[in-house]
């Protein structure tokens, strides 16, 4: 029986002190080790919960969600994962705010944050953008604690970026691990990262970017495949191959799926838009060339209209491991006749794949907690094993 | 003086241990000593506020709030009733969230609820369709906790559908308790739920239905009465009917307002649309058939507009029980020469009612933290004991 | 070193015992005392929070905010003191509540109160109306209290009405106070209040007023300047001729900005309205005249550019105190080339001051945080003490 303290002792043999009073950006920019705790300080915080341990380490405390997009599932993971450590969620957001209004950025970051231990932020519309953003209140943030305007440096935690999704990639690394049980049973497995139809145009390149950029560490025959035309961000690509080289894994595109899922241990079909088309598009934004915009969203439809056969079709399932390869996907899918006529994945094989789906989603609140926790206390293991001793029940009793 | 033991003996004198771990939909799906449950707790817990005993159950975790239409009332109701057990709201709301882009009930469901140990909806809009969407929801997260994606199983409670509206009810029903000194004075006391005019039109018909398949469980004479033309669902007449024969009381309809009031103990007087126009409404919302809808809307208000004369005025009060019957209203009311010209009810009987009517509306809050609580413990009684021994006060001293 | 007992033993020797049960609407409203007691109680919130000792004093409990006009900066600053004291910050606005469709003030003030420990209310838009608006919720949960609807009487906090905007400006105050080590030190300091050029109009009065019926209490030299035209309301100067003459210093007017700056220890440039013009506006909204709003609009707009000299540059800055009076700023800023072309303030000068300005804006939480503390416990400094020997700790350790 897996107790509190099996948790306890992976993470006092791992080392992630540089997480310490530091932000989650991109999976790449941290080590393996520190990869390890935020999945060590994920299954620890879950098991707390599921054993009514509470985890409240702020008795008070601000966690300012901002986010250019709307999202049910984001929104509520981050929200379930500060309400997990003791922190009330604030939204900033335009309707709400100024910062509409010509705001600056360091500016609008300090005057949020006076009580703020962390911040979550959404932003992956504009190629070269959100990550950049990002940066920009994470320094501000950092300058206005060094200058004792704020008491505290609040954590920024990257909740999907430009480049990255690493709160929703860890999340499925996590499933994965549990599925397969352990990151030691990983090497030599396949997974296809690949790209689907959707009748929508324009969805984020962070899932495939995070996915190849993490995934390729742990060993894994790692496939990306795409139409052509569908490239991601050649800087993510070399972090993936170099990524494969140091872990005896491999990574190569294709631009043949149903390669991509022959033997595949895992596949992850989901739809994006091209990046040389983000970059065009993030150009048009910022010239604010509505027609410019219009035309190259019908071009892309009309584009993506070409790749109706990139679907994850029962009979391509049939090809992957015994048939039985791990379905993945972020959520919401497109869903053949469900939620449109022709989409990323059949029905029937969305349906067989549910709960497992639902547990991917499931990590992530436990996964942005854990960053949180990581970048907070400088000895969380000390923490966790001090929150058992305590003993507050999570619900009365 | 009373004490918390008088509510704890009187809660161990009750059988409701089915509504541990379950909902709250109707209040007829309730047993007589689950109701019971419901105030006495609800009693308990405000009792230990007015005394400063912090009722604070849950250290973390969500309530979750889904609402189809604006409501100041149920809004903060629900939040407070959460607040006094600890539980942080969340809104889900359309534009916050991406539910209107096709997610399925039972996805969405999953992925606001990996915290959430309430969910509490407002739906009344639609006949038919309201309380089966709870159904579909609370059907969801069940299925969720089983197969392992929630750790925990979140009540769901009923804020208004297009059938009941118990916690309104309910609080009506407890403040009418407080007023008459107790369930057992009820036997025999004539209730009058009556239409009254608005210059609006649609109003929701959960409140008359829910006050006579509530009220006739208590041997109360409660009469309907209504213009032709302002039918209720007969599903919920026939509830009320079989109430009353149960109780010992009686449930007619009638369509003489004045004959409504005569003698009455109490009076409910209120508009709402005709169920069979809301019925017809569904569908032209189902067909998108907007002339429809609008050529509709004409009618009901021009067929308003003919009982102009169904106004709660002080001459039909003095024709009440010694002119003193105990006026209710879930507000807002429409009061005449006040929100518009002609209403429900004249501005001095308003008036002279405003203290009990605030009254009325301050149970809901705790009715609402009452049924959560008794979802949520299997041993209220107990946790209630154990809370008073705790001794945290709510306002540190 | 400061100790918290240096905050107690100061709130000692201070009389504000009025200030129990009661609200906080406009600094001249309060005795020098009171105005003491609420930089002390704020500074030892800091101080507490610095030292990671937990002030929470509610378990539960609500904060309502209630706000007319959009903020960022006004909304995080309650929502951190809410926060920072333990109460759940719940927002009233129109978009989610029903208080647009005619609901009268006393009914949504009871309503939305029933958990509520504090509302903070900000409306400052239209002459006459804002502080009286808060008087009516004031009165109305006061009166709720009495009545036994509201089980506590919840503090009614004034976020900024149309006279004053006593949070903004009690944090100026103690911003000043720490500058110049103490309210003993300001005696016989020049402060101008100078109206600055924006090419926005309609900016709310309350900070020049504000600040005059302020900052004339400190024994200081309080210069307001402005252009003929840009009069504020003549109680306020009434006030702040008072307040000169009792505390031995002085107030007067000019409509030369470089003669307020010349040897000035304090300058807070800063746009506003004709007072005059925001009382015609006032009538024009109650009219619903349309043309009269957009007509008045383009005469402010063109009376404004006639004074685009009337900046903070750099030159103006030279002629203050040695060069380096403290320039204040409620932000956000017009700043030239920055967020418009001309504005109130020349880009460097802005940013030499831009570590004090976020500190100056970083009080105003605590600020709010005490105005609450000293109106909910009759003894805040034993409240103080007893916190600091509880001993629980904002961040776990």
């Amino acid at each position: 029986m897996k107790t509190l303290q099996t948790y306890i002792d992976k993470l006092n043999a791992l080392n992630f002190k540089e997480m310490y009073n530091n932000d989650f950006f991109l999976t790449w920019e941290k080590t393996d080790d520190e990869l390890e705790a935020v999945w060590t300080v994920a299954d620890a915080l879950r098991y707390m919960r599921e054993n009514n341990i509470s985890t409240k380490v702020f008795e008070s405390g601000l966690g300012i969600s901002l986010f250019r997009d709307n999202s049910t599932r984001t929104r509520f993971s981050f929200a379930s994962a500060c309400n997990l450590l003791g922190l009330e969620v604030q939204d900033l957001d335009e309707g709400k705010s100024q910062v509409a209004h010509g705001e600056t950025v360091r500016e609008t970051a300090n005057m949020i944050s006076f009580m703020a231990d962390v911040i979550g932020i959404r932003d992956d519309m504009y190629i070269g953008k959100g990550n950049a953003y990002m940066h920009e209140v994470a320094d501000s943030v950092e300058q206005g604690n060094k200058d004792g305007i704020l008491e505290q440096r609040p954590t920024l935690v990257n909740l999907q970026c430009d480049i990255d999704h690493p709160t929703q990639c860890m999340a499925d690394m996590l499933h994965i691990i549990h599925e397969f049980g352990g990151v030691e049973n990983l090497k030599g497995k396949k997974l296809a990262m690949t790209w689907a139809y959707s009748p929508s145009y324009g969805k984020p390149l962070s899932v495939p970017q995070g996915v190849i950029g993490l995934m390729t560490r742990m060993g894994m025959e790692v496939v990306l495949a795409h139409p052509e035309g569908y490239e991601v961000m050649p800087e993510v690509e070399a972090v993936a191959n170099a990524n494969a080289e140091k872990s005896g894994g491999s990574f190569r595109r294709t631009n043949d799926m149903a390669e991509a899922f022959k033997d595949a241990d895992i596949v992850y079909p989901k739809s994006w838009a091209p990046f040389a088309a983000m970059e065009t598009r993030t150009t048009l934004y910022g010239e604010g060339d509505t027609e410019g915009i219009n035309k190259l969203e019908q071009e892309l439809l009309a584009q993506n209209a070409e790749h109706k056969d990139w679907c994850c079709t029962e009979d391509l399932m049939k090809t992957t491991k015994d048939g039985k390869a791990l379905y993945l996907h972020c959520l919401p899918a497109d869903i053949n006749d469900v939620s449109c006529k022709d989409g990323e994945v059949e029905a029937s094989v969305f349906d067989r794949y549910r709960d497992p789906l639902y547990k991917e989603a499931s990590y992530k609140p436990y996964v942005i907690a854990a960053m949180i926790m990581l970048s907070k206390f400088d000895d969380p293991a000390a923490i966790l094993k001090a929150l058992e001793e305590r003993g507050v029940p999570r619900i009365f009793k």
